[in-house]
Protein backbone atom coordinates (compact mmCIF):
# COMPACT_ATOMS: atom_id res chain seq x y z
CA UNK A 1 0.00 0.00 0.00
CA UNK A 2 1.45 3.39 -0.70
CA UNK A 3 0.87 6.31 1.36
CA UNK A 4 1.34 9.72 0.31
CA UNK A 5 1.92 12.32 3.15
CA UNK A 6 1.92 16.21 2.51
CA UNK A 7 2.98 18.27 5.24
CA UNK A 8 2.80 22.35 4.98
CA UNK A 9 3.44 25.42 7.36
CA UNK A 10 -0.03 26.46 8.56
CA UNK A 11 -1.25 29.31 6.62
CA UNK A 12 0.35 32.55 9.19
CA UNK A 13 3.93 30.50 9.52
CA UNK A 14 6.54 32.64 7.58
CA UNK A 15 8.00 30.32 5.11
CA UNK A 16 11.46 32.47 4.54
CA UNK A 17 12.22 28.98 1.65
CA UNK A 18 9.34 29.61 -0.18
CA UNK A 19 10.35 33.58 -0.45
CA UNK A 20 13.83 32.71 -1.60
CA UNK A 21 12.02 30.38 -4.37
CA UNK A 22 9.43 33.19 -5.32
CA UNK A 23 13.02 35.69 -5.37
CA UNK A 24 15.14 32.91 -7.45
CA UNK A 25 12.42 32.84 -9.81
CA UNK A 26 11.64 36.81 -10.68
CA UNK A 27 15.20 37.06 -10.61
CA UNK A 28 15.07 34.35 -13.77
CA UNK A 29 12.85 36.55 -14.87
CA UNK A 30 9.40 34.46 -14.32
CA UNK A 31 6.90 36.76 -13.88
CA UNK A 32 3.43 36.77 -11.85
CA UNK A 33 4.00 34.72 -9.05
CA UNK A 34 2.14 35.40 -5.85
CA UNK A 35 3.74 33.59 -3.62
CA UNK A 36 5.83 30.39 -2.96
CA UNK A 37 5.19 27.83 -0.39
CA UNK A 38 7.30 24.90 0.38
CA UNK A 39 6.39 22.17 2.29
CA UNK A 40 7.52 17.95 2.89
CA UNK A 41 6.17 15.13 0.74
CA UNK A 42 6.73 11.47 2.08
CA UNK A 43 6.10 8.16 0.11
CA UNK A 44 5.47 5.59 2.79
CA UNK A 45 5.30 1.66 1.29
CA UNK A 46 3.06 -0.09 4.08
CA UNK A 47 2.00 -3.61 4.55
CA UNK A 48 -1.26 -4.90 4.82
CA UNK A 49 -4.58 -3.75 2.66
CA UNK A 50 -6.94 -2.63 5.53
CA UNK A 51 -7.25 1.41 4.58
CA UNK A 52 -8.46 2.27 8.17
CA UNK A 53 -5.96 0.86 9.93
CA UNK A 54 -3.43 2.26 7.50
CA UNK A 55 -4.83 5.81 7.89
CA UNK A 56 -4.97 6.15 11.75
CA UNK A 57 -1.17 4.34 11.55
CA UNK A 58 -0.08 7.31 9.37
CA UNK A 59 -2.06 9.78 11.52
CA UNK A 60 -0.08 8.64 14.69
CA UNK A 61 3.03 8.66 12.73
CA UNK A 62 2.29 12.54 11.76
CA UNK A 63 1.52 13.28 15.01
CA UNK A 64 4.71 11.34 16.90
CA UNK A 65 7.52 12.13 14.20
CA UNK A 66 7.34 13.28 10.79
CA UNK A 67 4.60 16.55 11.36
CA UNK A 68 5.67 19.77 13.91
CA UNK A 69 2.30 20.14 14.65
CA UNK A 70 2.92 23.75 16.22
CA UNK A 71 3.53 25.67 13.19
CA UNK A 72 2.81 22.45 10.07
CA UNK A 73 -0.20 20.95 9.50
CA UNK A 74 -0.68 17.46 7.41
CA UNK A 75 -2.62 15.70 5.24
CA UNK A 76 -2.37 11.57 4.63
CA UNK A 77 -3.77 9.78 1.45
CA UNK A 78 -3.69 6.28 0.78
CA UNK A 79 -3.24 4.97 -3.07
CA UNK B 1 -4.44 29.66 -10.05
CA UNK B 2 -2.47 27.15 -7.29
CA UNK B 3 0.40 25.04 -8.79
CA UNK B 4 1.13 21.82 -6.94
CA UNK B 5 4.82 20.59 -7.71
CA UNK B 6 6.21 16.97 -6.41
CA UNK B 7 9.82 17.27 -6.70
CA UNK B 8 10.98 13.30 -5.70
CA UNK B 9 14.03 11.12 -5.66
CA UNK B 10 14.20 9.13 -8.96
CA UNK B 11 13.80 5.53 -8.35
CA UNK B 12 17.80 4.42 -8.41
CA UNK B 13 18.85 7.46 -6.45
CA UNK B 14 19.16 6.55 -2.53
CA UNK B 15 17.48 8.61 -0.46
CA UNK B 16 19.38 8.67 2.81
CA UNK B 17 16.67 10.72 5.03
CA UNK B 18 13.99 8.52 3.87
CA UNK B 19 15.95 5.55 5.49
CA UNK B 20 16.33 7.98 8.84
CA UNK B 21 12.62 8.08 8.71
CA UNK B 22 11.73 4.82 8.23
CA UNK B 23 14.68 3.51 11.15
CA UNK B 24 13.18 6.12 13.53
CA UNK B 25 9.35 4.80 12.56
CA UNK B 26 10.09 1.69 13.54
CA UNK B 27 12.26 2.40 16.65
CA UNK B 28 9.13 4.34 17.52
CA UNK B 29 7.34 1.47 17.53
CA UNK B 30 5.01 1.26 13.72
CA UNK B 31 5.55 -2.45 12.06
CA UNK B 32 5.36 -2.90 8.48
CA UNK B 33 7.03 -0.72 7.18
CA UNK B 34 8.62 -1.49 3.41
CA UNK B 35 10.23 1.98 2.69
CA UNK B 36 10.23 5.29 2.99
CA UNK B 37 10.83 8.12 0.59
CA UNK B 38 11.34 11.69 1.29
CA UNK B 39 10.56 14.63 -1.68
CA UNK B 40 9.75 18.22 -1.82
CA UNK B 41 6.01 19.78 -2.46
CA UNK B 42 6.05 23.43 -3.72
CA UNK B 43 2.34 25.44 -3.64
CA UNK B 44 2.85 28.37 -5.93
CA UNK B 45 0.55 31.17 -6.43
CA UNK B 46 0.13 32.02 -10.24
CA UNK B 47 -1.84 35.35 -11.90
CA UNK B 48 -3.56 34.39 -14.92
CA UNK B 49 -6.02 31.76 -15.92
CA UNK B 50 -4.37 30.09 -18.51
CA UNK B 51 -3.65 26.15 -17.56
CA UNK B 52 -1.55 25.67 -20.50
CA UNK B 53 0.41 28.89 -20.48
CA UNK B 54 1.07 28.12 -16.71
CA UNK B 55 1.75 24.23 -16.95
CA UNK B 56 4.74 24.77 -19.34
CA UNK B 57 6.06 27.80 -17.18
CA UNK B 58 5.84 25.27 -14.63
CA UNK B 59 7.66 23.02 -16.27
CA UNK B 60 10.38 25.54 -16.87
CA UNK B 61 10.62 26.85 -13.23
CA UNK B 62 11.30 23.19 -12.21
CA UNK B 63 13.99 22.28 -15.03
CA UNK B 64 16.07 26.00 -14.32
CA UNK B 65 15.55 26.15 -10.36
CA UNK B 66 13.58 23.70 -8.25
CA UNK B 67 14.33 20.50 -9.47
CA UNK B 68 17.66 18.71 -9.89
CA UNK B 69 16.84 16.40 -13.33
CA UNK B 70 20.05 14.29 -12.83
CA UNK B 71 18.61 12.76 -9.45
CA UNK B 72 15.02 14.46 -9.07
CA UNK B 73 11.60 13.69 -10.82
CA UNK B 74 9.07 16.66 -10.91
CA UNK B 75 5.21 16.36 -11.41
CA UNK B 76 3.06 19.65 -11.80
CA UNK B 77 -0.55 19.60 -11.64
CA UNK B 78 -3.26 23.00 -11.09
CA UNK B 79 -6.14 23.14 -9.42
Amino acid sequence: MLAKIHITLKKDVLDPQGKVIANSLSNLGFEGIQSVRQGKYIEIMLDGNDKNTATNKLNEMCEKLLANLVIEDYSVEID
